[in-house]
C-alpha cells in the first residue's frame, strides 16, 4: 500500500552549539518522505517557491516518492531559522518566513484519491480537512499538530480530529489539547474527541502509544550525541506510516511495531543535519537499529516470579 | 538472602495541590525495607529520636524487617517538609530539620555483618563507607546519592564510589556528577569512577540500566494521578534490591527483572501518602502490577521486518 503525506518542503537555518548550517533542506513532508519512502510508496503533496532547487530532492525521487503533487509557485519557498539550546531539547525560532506556504492550498493529483495511508503534517488543520475530503475512504489517517494550532485555530483543529484515526503530538500538546496536567487522563480525553490512536513523542524519553485502552511504552535509543533534531518527529512518523503501509495491517501489534521502527527511524535522523543520515541508509542499518531497539526493552520473563 | 540498608527514618509534612499531611511517617530506610520486605529479610539501620512512636513501623515487624539496627537517640526524630508544584514532578523543600540524624554512626548488629546485599540509602557518603567496611564481602552494593553530595563532598563520595557495584541516581545527577551534558556519555565515565552497574531514575519517564556496556530501558507505569511522588526512588530500590537478594542472581538478565520488580513497587507508593498504599498490598497486587509493566513494554517481533 501507498502512504500519502501532506507538509512542507521548507529550507531552514539551524544552529547548534557544536556545529550551524544556513540552508538546509528541511520541512515536514521532506522528513516523512525520506523515512517512509523505504518502505512503501509515498505520495508527496507540498509546495515549495520558484528558489527551489529541484537537485536538492532528487534523492526521494531515487526512492520511492512520487512528486506529481508537489507545485511550484511564484516566490520563495517556506523558510524556518532555529537554534538549540545546549541540552539540544529546548530551541528557539530564530524566523519563519511562510513564503508560497502562506497560499498553500493542497490540490491532490488524481493518481492519489486512492491513497490507503494518509498522514496529515503539522499544518492549518482546515487544510488537513481539505485533503481527507479529496481522498475515498482511507484506511488510516494520522495527524501532526501543534500548539500554534491547538490554542489558535481549536474549532477547526477539533472538527478536523473527528475525520482522524491517529493522532501525532508530544507530552505538551496533550495537555494544553485536553485541558488536563495528568497527560493520561489528557490522553483519554482526546480519544474522545475523534482518534482513537494517539501517539505521544516525548524525545530523548521515547513515545507512548495509546490505542484504544492499551498503552505501549517504547524508549528511544541511547544517542550520546544528538547533532541536530530537527525533523525527528517528522522522520519517526514516516518510519511508523511507511511501516503499517507496508505490511497493511493497523491492528493493536502492528502499531506497535511501527513505533518501533519509527522510533528507529529517528534516531538516525538526529545523527546529522538535516536528513544527511536517514537519506542514505540501507537496509541493514535499519535493521540493525531495530534489533538495538528490540534488545533496549526486552525483558527475559522466564524465571520471573510473575503470573 | 538478605538485604541491608542504611537510610534515615523521618516524619515528613508533605503538601500537594490535592491534600496535605502534617506528620507523615518518611526516610529512605522506611521506604526501601517497606518494598523490600515482600520478597527477602531486611536488616535495617537508622536512627530515631525519642519521640518516635514505634507503633507507627509496627506493620515493618510484621514484614519480614528486622529491626536490631535501629537505634533511638535522645531527641527529634528527622524531619522534612515539602511542597510539590502542579506538575507533581518540582518541589520545594519547606524545611528540614536533622534532629537525631545530624550525629547518625551506622553501627551494625553483628547479625547483619554477612549481608550480601547492601543498599547505602541517601546519606553522607563517609558514613556509607563507613558501613561496607563493617560487612564481610558482600555480593552486590547499590549506593544511592543526591546533588548536595556531588557537589558539597565529592572526594568522599569518590572513595566510596570506588567500593560499590550500581549507582542508582536521577538524569540531573549523572550529569553533575560526570560533568557532561550527554546523559549516556556520562553514564559511561561514571563507570570508569567504580560502579559497573548504573540506574538512571527518571520518574514518570521511567529508568534506565546500564550493567556493563548494555543499556536496558524500563518504561513507568501510567499512572493517571500521582498522588505524592515522596520515598518513590527508595521504593524503586527496595524492590529492586529485594527481588536480586531473593533471587540471589545478579546476571545482566536478572538485574533487568529486578529494575521491573522496582519499577511495579514504585508505582503503588505514588498513589496516597507515605507508604500507606505500599504497606498494604498482597503478592497478587504485585504480580498484577508486573504483568501490567510486561504488556506496556511488549512488542510482538514474530512477523517483524528484523532479522
Amino acid at each position: 500500500m501507498s502512504v500519502l503525506v501532506v507538509g512542507s518542503m521548507a529550507y531552514d537555518a539551524v544552529e547548534t552549539p557544536f556545529d550551524k548550517r544556513e540552508k538546509s533542506l528541511g520541512g515536514s513532508a521532506m522528513y516523512f518522505s525520506t523515512a517512509a519512502g523505504y518502505f512503501t510508496d509515498v505520495n508527496l503533496v507540498a509546495v515549495v517557491g520558484d528558489d527551489f532547487l529541484h537537485t536538492d530532492i532528487a534523492f526521494l525521487k531515487e526512492k520511492r516518492v512520487n512528486m506529481d503533487g508537489l507545485t511550484t509557485e511564484k516566490g520563495s519557498t517556506f523558510r524556518w531559522g532555529g537554534r538549540y539550546l545546549e541540552n539540544m531539547v529546548d530551541r528557539e525560532t530564530l524566523f519563519t518566513e511562510l513564503g508560497v506556504f502562506e497560499a498553500f492550498k493542497p490540490v491532490l493529483p488524481e493518481s492519489y484519491r486512492n491513497s490507503d495511508y494518509i498522514f496529515l503534517a503539522n499544518i492549518h488543520p482546515t487544510l488537513q480537512g481539505e485533503v481527507l475530503k479529496q481522498v475515498n475512504q482511507p484506511k488510516f489517517v494520522a495527524l501532526d499538530t501543534m500548539n500554534f494550532w491547538i490554542t489558535g485555530t481549536p474549532n477547526e483543529l477539533a472538527e478536523t480530529l473527528k475525520m482522524v484515526d491517529c493522532l501525532v503530538v508530544n507530552d505538551e500538546e496533550v495537555k494544553l489539547l485536553s485541558g488536563e496536567t495528568s497527560l493520561f487522563r489528557g490522553a483519554k480525553k482526546i480519544q474522545a474527541m475523534g482518534p482513537q490512536t494517539l501517539i505521544i513523542k516525548k524525545g530523548e524519553h521515547g513515545s507512548i502509544l495509546l490505542h484504544e485502552d492499551k498503552y505501549f511504552s517504547c524508549p528511544a535509543l541511547p544517542i550520546e550525541q544528538v547533532f541536530d533534531p530537527t525533523g525527528a518527529g517528522d522522520t519517526f512518523a514516516g518510519g511508523f506510516m511507511g511501516y503499517l503501509a507496508m505490511t497493511d495491517n493497523i491492528d493493536a501489534d502492528n502499531l506497535r511495531r511501527a513505533i518501533c521502527v519509527g522510533t528507529a527511524m529517528a534516531s538516525f535522523c538526529v545523527e546529522a543535519f538535516s536528513a544527511d543520515r536517514t537519506r542514505a541508509l540501507e537496509e541493514k542499518d535499519i535493521k540493525e537499529r531495530l534489533a538495538l531497539l528490540m534488545d533496549l526493552g526486552r525483558v527475559s520473563t522466564d524465571n520471573m516470579w510473575i503470573v
